[in-house]
């Protein structure tokens, strides 16, 4: 936890004072040992990070004063559109791109998504806060991404995929690039050549874990995509959307 | 499991014939649901991939004949050197960089370092082919990667990193980049910037959770290394290793 997080509710207004239980409490006692008088680095959910001098701590609660002091870092110009993944994957894959900066997630269906995933208790809001939180205090961030869930594929690609790729939202450029394992340009190869336009905003497209269909690869490419290929290896969802992810830092 | 793999004494040489038992067996039963006559991917450690023709499989047992077809994939040309880490941490950095193609691995000690790490039994040889070995199966890769660990961080340093750094084998052009956080350029610029002249082989060091201290940070400079951040953001350190080697794909 490398910022304690909270919501504006849980500050007092008049005298920013907080008070916090459980799982945050019990952290910063017993790993950060914190006392009294100490200055940590806090942070308001979507609002300011600064610091948390603590007024008492013990295992199982903690009151601090907060003093706003930045604005959370800069998004990400990524999003990321994935196929739907098991939810064990899914939690990685959230934690990782939410600590890194990604503000907008689309997870979609695919052929080979198995319909189970759809199932998930994770998929519900409350898990979903949780692994945006500890990305969120991985990070050192406050701002929470959006999350949407697309369960046809064909609608999603042919009417709103291709709007998001062909439209320009307030003159800004966007480009949207399918990973897929393959004899096609190597992401970095293909940044680097497109390095004299740099993009404001890029959509990463990742498939399940069996990849997509020809078919599906065809629709994505259609709607206005390009498609490169990371590795002729096969890495794990979480590390394959992290090594894309760091073609735009 | 993308790949079995099996080492090569594992084989009967005249028959190209391979039993396993434990792990791999149970794996290829239950999750590949492997039957009698199918083919699935296999390679030899070090040697080839290629096909194996299940002859017999059950629960704790899998025979088959092996066809080698194809070398290994190209391997990485970044050489991965990090403080070692805490073993939780230790194995998915292994595991994922493995995956990814990296063939030399040095861990070294740094000021932040927990002083226990270094009794880790996962830093055992055995316990290190383990994950190795998930690491390759993943990857589809055969080829095992060198490790090294160096307890001592200015020896290290000054003679042995310099001279990495410094030296050139076979005219192979080499470049050392150290990731710190902080007001410096981003890594994918810094590539963008140098991609005219691409290296031959590069060099990339991480330090410890809590960071390398400035001494170690100075020390590392003057052994001729350049100094690039990855993100204002602080990553788990598998992560920002993937998000590094996403520059050298």
């Amino acid at each position: 936890m490398n910022l304690i997080l909270f919501y504006p509710e849980e500050m007092t207004l008049e005298s920013n004072y907080v008070c916090l239980q459980g799982r945050r409490a019990e952290h910063i006692f017993n790993v950060h040992r914190a006392q009294v008088g100490d200055v940590l680095k806090a942070g308001v959910i979507n609002g300011k990070i600064g610091e948390a001098r603590v007024l008492n701590v013990t295992n199982d609660k903690i009151e601090f004063s907060f003093i706003p002091k930045n604005d959370p870092p800069e998004p990400s110009n990524v999003t990321l559109i994935i196929a739907l993944q098991r939810p064990k994957t899914l939690k990685k894959v959230l934690q990782s791109a939410v600590s890194f900066g990604v503000k907008k997630f689309i997870f979609i269906e695919s052929w080979k998504v198995e319909k189970s995933y759809w199932q998930s208790p994770l998929l519900e809001a409350e898990k979903l806060t949780e692994q945006i939180i500890l990305g969120l205090e991985q990070g050192v961030d406050t701002v929470f991404p959006k999350i949407e869930f697309k369960r046809r594929f064909k609608p999603f690609v042919e009417d709103e995929l291709s709007l998001m790729v062909n439209q320009k939202f307030n003159d800004k450029s966007i480009r949207a690039i399918i990973m897929h394992p393959g004899n096609y340009s190597k992401l970095t190869d293909f940044c680097y050549e497109s390095n004299d336009l740099k993009f404001d905003e890029n959509i990463l497209i990742f498939g399940p874990e069996g990849g997509f269909t020809d078919y599906e690869v065809d629709k994505i490419v259609e709607a206005g995509c390009d498609i490169c290929s990371l590795s002729t290896r096969i890495l794990r969802t979480e590390y394959a959307v992290m090594t894309a992810l760091g073609n735009f830092l």
